[in-house]
């Protein structure tokens, strides 16, 4: 049985590498495969959207993710169970939801109560530790997800505020949602955005970052502009990104998430 | 069986890959358990804090752990045996010693000296790779501890100095350990060094840090502060930390391992 | 079965564990063995030394490596078996051969185009996932290497530009090819180069780095100089390297890959 794990714990700590100690000694049969401990520090949102791109590509299992500012407050902790049958764990702050969604849609939901199921004591910090992995684990080695606490009803579960572009025929506010290691900033865009501007590969766009403007070509990868050359594309996952070919597009324009970009196609 | 790895080597270059590689060539059954491999180079003192730490959470096998800054001197390669019945792998400069006395104390000790269970030549700069890593998979598979090399007097093996905290009943005179990902500095006391002030959740409290002093708050979370506060907290491994509720408190304070932090009552 | 796993996407975002995913839903009983994903972005020269060094240390199977600054052109997709019988994934820019040389040179390459055997539709910008991951996790079930698609030249595989030393028997102008965690920088140097000029362990050296000259001494080990001094050492790789006992010469001499060395004995 797979375990896939996502956090914000980084690699630098021994957070990730003691909840899989965790994990292994409730379920050693299980096999965890690690998504991504990069997330920003605290950045829901950033971590929701990366599950969802991601566990279509992942075998099926059990997907613990834990980005959780909230941790010794009242937030929920959650087990869900997605249309497909995956089953998911983690805290209730939207950060499950746009995988769930996309896996099937939310078929039941479980406050994660059950002592049993945790370490004892749990801490006030490290729920990861004491309550996510052990729920996860438990639910791999085939504990139903009933027993770990109380149904609770899916329209209650904390949801995300995703930022939404505004889209006119004319103009696009977008905004960076993240931005990756090769510097490429992705945006809260799809395809069917720019084709509502006419953009299609080829199409040269301006853009304008902060008080800035620049010219970009909407292109198929990298390699189809010239070294330097801002480009506009659908990545890998689908979302449209800005990149600069042989360069950093976040280095270039200090970008970050949540920078405003303005697109419309030059004149 | 387990093995469980710790070092210094950091995930950018190919140390710990290469340690993986050598122990699977010899034990392609065994299954390895980063901790982490992000303690600060040479950070034998933390690197032994969090082997102490987080053992407890892994599954018990060999445990192999590698901070190593006298690697090609005289420094002795040690195979440890403890209390409990755990096999320790690592260099003699106490980096295996604080967890070692946490899991029952040390049964026996043996140098590591057949270069049966070596790779051959052994480098004179790498010795995770050539010495630890191969005696590690060879306990891993069933070696007895005493073919690695002669025993030695467990009085003999050189001792860490961990710095100890100066409690009067008025004020502690601490010091940072380490800091996390997360910003939060790990201090050198215990729940018991705080209660001695009479210091318990929701106590407050004045912290000095070279020539500032700041109002902080004793808290069981983070949350139990306001956005911007400094709390003191017991940490998720019974270790007393610094926190500032979502914030970082190492930026803040220009924290780093080995600062001072004096600590009273506020009036 | 294992697969070695080599890339420079980093750990900070999804890209290695979506491609570990995508190999273990195809292969779910492998065993996939990260060599490191710190391979300096776009760095094709120094994923293929480091592929080289590493793999005799790491188990024989599906060797997979992805540096890939070409990704969308018409760069082709390789898999290789070398002389010893491994078998070799990766992009057609250089980053396999010296590996391959190593290890019973290429006895066979063939260009990896059936789509049955990648992920569909392959995207423009990510072949780590949808062309090469896919690849290797079909290699390892036992797939014949001829079925990934047509047989081509070896001499017509793409060769790196490793850069050669000037070697006098009064001096060598040398090159730095990559620096590490340690700050220990790594030169296109072996002994034998040394020994042309005379030194070895114990021999004076002056070093000119820029316009700055600097005394060193060529040592076994770290331990052989005095904190603060430079050595120059055969590392464990047998490369000739740069380091600063108890330091790191990285930082103090602003290194970083390409950084001409020069080199002669002391007065």
């Amino acid at each position: 049985m797979f375990v896939t794990f996502l956090t914000d714990f980084g690699l630098e700590d021994d957070f990730v590498g003691t909840c899989h100690g965790v994990m292994k000694r409730i379920a050693p049969e299980i096999e965890i495969i690690d998504i991504t401990h990069g997330i920003q520090p605290q950045g829901v949102l950033q971590g929701a959207l990366v599950l969802a791109n991601t566990l279509p590509y992942l075998p099926e299992g059990v997907h613990l993710a834990v980005v959780d500012p909230y941790v010794g407050t009242e937030r929920r902790a959650l087990a869900l169970r997605s249309g497909d049958g995956r089953l998911f764990v983690g805290p209730d702050n939207g950060l499950l939801i746009p995988a769930a969604q996309k896996l099937g849609g939310i078929d039941a939901a479980f406050e994660v109560t059950n002592r049993e199921y945790a370490l004892e004591p749990v801490s006030a910090t490290f729920h990861g530790r004491d309550v996510f992995s052990p729920a996860a684990a438990h639910l791999a080695t085939g504990v139903a997800i009933e027993q770990l606490g109380p149904a609770i009803e899916p329209g209650s579960l904390v949801q995300l505020d995703v930022p939404q572009p505004e889209v006119s025929n004319r103009r696009i506010r977008a905004c960076c949602l993240y931005v990756d290691r090769f510097g490429n900033m992705q945006l809260n865009l799809t395809r069917e955005h720019l084709e509502r501007l006419g953009i299609e590969p080829g199409t040269k766009v301006e853009l304008e970052l902060g008080s800035e403007r620049y010219y970009a070509i909407a292109a198929r990868t990298y390699a189809d502009a010239r070294a330097g050359e801002i480009i506009l594309y659908q990545d890998a996952y689908d979302n449209i990104a800005i990149a600069i070919s042989a360069g950093s597009a976040a280095e270039t324009f200090f970008a970050h998430p949540g920078v405003d970009v303005r697109i419309r196609t030059a004149e």
